[in-house]
């Protein structure tokens, strides 16, 4: 469990099967920001990728990244995770490429996303802001 | 002009009176993100913030930054514009604030927002990303 917790207030933008926007550093010193899907694994926030995107490139040389979330009802309402990402590879089974496609009702192999070099990102928080 | 232009694929997004996701570094190299009101001025992107918050403090001592647009309708179609950030004075009337304001159907006094220490940050476009 890590230290800093995400608000029970803001909670559900987190269980919620929605899109986050994960902000990384580039080489250049650019935030690089894309929309991805997440799975909560109590107050550590999970994503798959694969080794050749450019965020798992930035992470892997720069792991201070940001998760943000808007309420999509209320776009007042927002929840911004500031944390430390570590990479690990997903298993023979791509376990948790399956989880967590399987948490939005989705399928990898149906999508046909590329199943090469699949990785886990995990982003342990270091600093919550809650807005709304 | 900047050099740099926003794609008539998703200028709509741009155009919109929606909410975009800002992108700064802090000084202890974590990615901060606000959710932001903008105004288009051509392939300039623009809002209004005071000195004191976080997020001008970050642009002033870094100005690369980036705004990510989410289609409402359509997470998977994305815009991504990372620029450099010039931040400069509003007028005596804060032309800029109601300009924006505006914009958005609202009004800065009626919505009760600090006018003290208004500046108007506009990014330049370096580079655009778009999905879907």
């Amino acid at each position: 469990m890590s230290a800093v917790e995400i608000p029970a207030s803001h909670r559900d933008l987190v269980d919620a099967a929605g899109v986050a926007s994960l902000s990384t550093i580039g080489a250049n010193g650019y935030p690089q920001v894309t929309a991805i899907w997440y799975l909560a694994e109590g107050d550590t926030l999970a994503t798959s990728l694969t080794l050749g995107r450019q965020k798992t490139k930035n992470l892997l040389r720069d792991p201070h990244a940001t998760l943000f979330f808007i309420d999509p009802t209320n776009p007042f309402r927002t929840l911004e995770i500031r944390g430390d990402v570590t990479i690990t590879h997903d298993d023979a089974d791509l376990s948790f490429l399956h989880k967590i496609f399987g948490h939005y009702g989705a399928n990898p192999e149906a999508a046909g996303v590329p199943l090469a070099d699949r990785v886990v990102a995990r982003l342990t928080p270091v600093r919550v802001i809650t807005n709304g």
